[in-house]
């Protein structure tokens, strides 16, 4: 049996990353496509379950994970960190089956070091004023973190050159769907010796 | 403004990549699409149209074109020439549109020597006991003629590692859709430097 796809989704902090993949997931287009869930030391949003949207672990336990290898990314965002568990990653393509990691554009880096196999796609904002009315109609973050947020997101779309794909988050349905492509187009490719 | 994609679709002879092309055509599903007409010194099967499915050629003017470099790519095949007159492909990607060429195994290395940067697409039947009945189907060809074909089609089948994506053709709808998720796809990625 062949492995299944280790499919990284990344883009600038509130491109969309999480409302996409949820849609995703509602859409079920896709057979066989599992959603890894992180573990963070960010506190829970209204709405956020434990084990679902990610794990939420105080900032000792996070760093027992990294020391004992059980991550397969991290990396610090704006005061918290966020890994993605790598036993589930490996067992899952294992199996056969597909995996996307929704995950900040560092973590993403990380990941193509260990599997450069991976099909990285980044999801880009149709501008950058669009990208910062999204981060302020957020509404949870202060003016400081959305500046913040701001410059961290440019230097971010400077690394789009490490990735395979980039898909404009223009409106949430189309993305699906070049999403969806990409994942078909991918299981048609011949390997490359 | 950027190239269009010159598409290739190919495969062996009886795997159905003229009923594909035609599904696709009337599918609709991809914008700005154009399909390259082959020139054929081969007979007009019935209900085929000059200028639509081929230009008809005779040998002569089809040697004609060869010896004037207006053929992208030329094939013998059973007995018959099929060639690609090369202006019109040309134009089209220098307007930006995607266009899609079903030719030969033979023709399709020619391509990807001048074009290498194409989308090539093998278009595989579901086993080779299924292509052996749809030649038989065809109809139009006698026992030694189909033996042939079948020698010539596994051949063909080991070219396979030359193509970028291989589409199994288990049903026209599936395989349609797995061509416009390649050609979507395509769109969304990232230029190697």
């Amino acid at each position: 049996m062949s492995k299944g796809l280790l499919i990284v989704l990344s883009g600038p902090s509130g491109v969309g990353k999480g409302t996409v993949c949820t849609a995703l997931r509602n859409r079920e287009r896709i057979d066989n496509l599992v959603y890894s869930v992180s573990a963070t030391t960010r506190q829970p949003r209204l709405g956020e379950e434990e084990g679902v949207n990610y794990f939420y672990k105080s900032r000792e336990q996070f760093l027992d994970m990294i020391e004992n290898d059980q991550l397969l990314e991290h990396a610090e965002y704006v005061g918290n960190c966020y890994g993605t568990p790598r036993e589930f990653v490996e067992q899952t393509i294992n199996q056969g089956k597909d995996i996307i990691l929704e995950i900040e554009v560092q973590g993403a880096l990380q990941v193509k070091k260990t599997f450069p196999q991976g099909v990285f796609i980044f999801l880009l904002p149709p501008s950058l004023d669009e990208l910062k009315d999204r981060i302020k109609n957020r509404g949870t973050e202060n003016d400081t973190v959305i500046d913040h947020r701001m410059s961290v997101a440019e230097e971010e779309i400077n690394m789009l050159e490490n990735y395979d794909y980039a898909v404009v988050n223009d409106e949430i349905d189309r993305a699906c769907k070049r999403i969806e492509a990409i994942v078909m187009a991918e299981h048609c490719k011949i390997p490359k010796k």
